[in-house]
């Protein structure tokens, strides 16, 4: 729990976003407990951290653990971090147990996974996976006008190794469930078959600035009046797509935002997921049509700017099923999921086979401060990574080294 | 115009928001105006400009004319700056015809009328008219954790003049209509009899935070749910109480406001006002119900704070009937109308007898930087409000000092 004194709030929970001071000090710890496990560090331009334990044979490609150590501004103790933390987990009980395995392992560190500070999301294994260009990663710009590439500069962490991709033998992300299936079934470990398509929408409604007073309702062309007819239709998706559509408004600016003056303009953000590439491709023809219908109905302008999008995407079978037999060999209960959040593991999917680990989350509740998780299932998924990293990375010998 | 370049905007209009740099300069060029009138100026506590041309007879009370210089953030260049600078013209056209009044005249600059800047609006002329505590003023904290009377100090304006109100014989305050309807008529003087009563709201709706992939939609206590029923049903209102009600939504918060996460809690803002003080009463118990049900709906908690309200008023019958003869022997068109927008002459028409005129502006466009007048009708608002000065300011006799 030391990681989540770093940022702590005082609601329990963690704001340490990207490239913040707090997210410097938290991966300085992190890179303190790699050094002490013997494994070499290095930084790539996204500032991307790579710890690797070197295998048998130092020419196969490594195997993959990590997740992200940022959080939302008003996050948890273990969105991330677990995954992180995890990964060390596997290196500490492989040189406790001195066992040498034939492929190198690499804990990586992902640069702004929550997409909180800089817009899109998952950005730094984005770029890595060739999904992004470099330069577009490092020209995000966060709310107060820092680039991601300054305050990489700013903290220490604009790394010289490339960011791109490399030859890489398997990747497993551990993770806790954010949602509320696994607790609810009662089951220990969620193996995940894949990830929701996922599209962002920033929605511009822009009307004219008047009088609070004065202006008689019926000439005026107010923006608010179009964006509750929206939510309203939008809402509806979640019964009419149910149950595995899901929309969130996490977030609005009203313009200029003066109680006594009709808003000029509204933005909005909406977040819709689906794990269908058709139907997803479906909402969004309707959400054109609403705001189109809405804008009109309202005498204003409503454009619809999609920000970033993730297609569904299906996990690697053959790492699939060793987190299958893993949990199912240490005696644990389990059950296959679709994750309806995104991870780093939905880029590095596309460079990799890849697959990830869930543990049930208390209540399902995620992005908030009060998120928490039972030790024992934390323990179970760590056992379960350790194993499936171990029947990827292949284990040759006992090592002989330290015990000369 | 030369005001309207302090604060300008790109798109023609002000933001010269109360006690910033922009309103320290607007004050000081409006005194140099003044003193080059041979004005006496006195600044009270509240910041209150009084710029005063003295009778004939010193121990009368005067007549007070003038409004405001603060501008909203995304304001226009007449609202407010136009009956301060009436009131100058006054005092200039006096020196020029050398024409001397029974009671001294003071033409006044009220302190953050607005209330853009500092919650709530009106607040110098409400302190000055005995509505607000001096210490309720001074302690009103902008969004950047200022307080009014620390910048009072910092731009120079914390005057040692007591801010109370003292015998005055009448208040004039000349202002574009700020709505379409003297345009609409075609009307160059609305002889305003009274303003509408208004309730300032600040509806606060406490959910859950949580990830906006993985929580199931119906597991969700999504506030924004609750927010776009309710503003459904105020908009209701408005064909309800048709055609005098307005409801305004100007300004809204989503916390913690991360796109990929339900909001916590939704702050929006909402302004209701009706020339009844009965129906304002009863829009706020159905807020209330409102507001209430959609919570249990969402399972979310709503609290509806009553921020500032301010009943509806009637003006001073000899007041209204001296503008009404000045701008009929002058030849204009008129109508009697009530105001929809908060004056400061609400708060002085408490402690004096008061009225308004109000000329037409483009479009019965206001609160925006494209706000504009004809020159023609300001003129005409400055010859009403002249004429109506000297009715009640009493003109014994030519002044004889300047032509020694």
């Amino acid at each position: 729990m030391e990681m989540a004194r770093i940022g702590a709030t005082p609601a329990g929970g963690c704001n340490r976003q990207a490239l913040t001071d707090e997210d410097r000090q938290g991966r300085k710890l992190f890179e303190s407990w790699c050094a002490a496990q013997n494994c070499t560090i290095e930084h790539d331009q996204m500032g991307n951290i790579f710890a690797r334990r070197e295998g048998a044979e130092p020419g196969l490609p490594p195997v993959l653990v990590g997740s992200h150590l940022d959080t939302q501004p008003t996050g948890g103790k273990f969105d991330g971090v677990y995954g992180v933390l995890a990964g060390l987990e596997v290196i500490e009980s492989l040189n406790e147990h001195r066992i040498r395995t034939d492929h190198p392992i690499e804990v990586v560190v992902w640069t702004n996974e929550e997409g909180a500070r800089f817009s899109p999301a998952m950005i730094g294994s984005g770029v890595f996976a060739g999904t992004f260009e470099l330069e577009y990663g490092l020209s995000r710009v966060s709310r107060n006008g820092a680039t991601l590439g300054s305050e990489l500069e700013r903290i220490g962490y604009a790394g010289s190794r490339p960011c791109h991709h490399y030859p890489i033998k398997a990747a497993f992300e551990a993770h806790i469930e954010q949602g509320p299936i696994l607790e609810d079934q009662g089951i220990q470990i969620g193996i995940v078959t894949g990830v929701q398509g996922m599209r962002w929408y920033d929605l511009e409604l822009i009307g004219e600035a008047v009088h609070a007073g004065p202006t008689p309702m019926t000439s005026r062309r107010d923006p608010v009046r179009a964006m509750h007819t929206i939510m309203a239709q939008v809402y509806k998706w979640a019964d009419d797509f149910s149950p595995w559509a899901r929309v969130t408004f996490g977030d609005a600016r009203f313009e200029p935002g003066s109680r006594n003056t009709v808003p000029e303009r509204v933005i909005v953000t909406l977040d819709i997921r689906h794990p269908d590439e058709t139907t997803l491709a479906a909402m969004e023809d309707r959400l054109q049509e609403i705001v189109s219908t809405a804008a009109t109905e309202s005498n204003i302008t409503g454009i619809v700017h999609r920000e970033w999008q993730s297609a569904a995407i299906q996990f690697d079978d053959r790492c699939i099923r060793m987190i299958a037999e893993s949990a199912t060999d240490l005696g644990f209960s389990t059950m296959h999921l679709v994750s309806g959040a995104g991870h780093d593991s939905v880029y590095v999917s596309k460079i990799a086979p890849t697959a990830m680990i869930f543990v049930p989350c208390k209540g399902g509740v995620s992005h908030n401060e009060s998120e928490s998780a039972e030790r024992n299932d934390l323990a179970a998924g760590c056992d379960v990574l350790l194993n499936a990293v171990l029947r990827m990375a292949g284990c040759a010998a006992q090592d002989q080294t330290t015990s000369n």
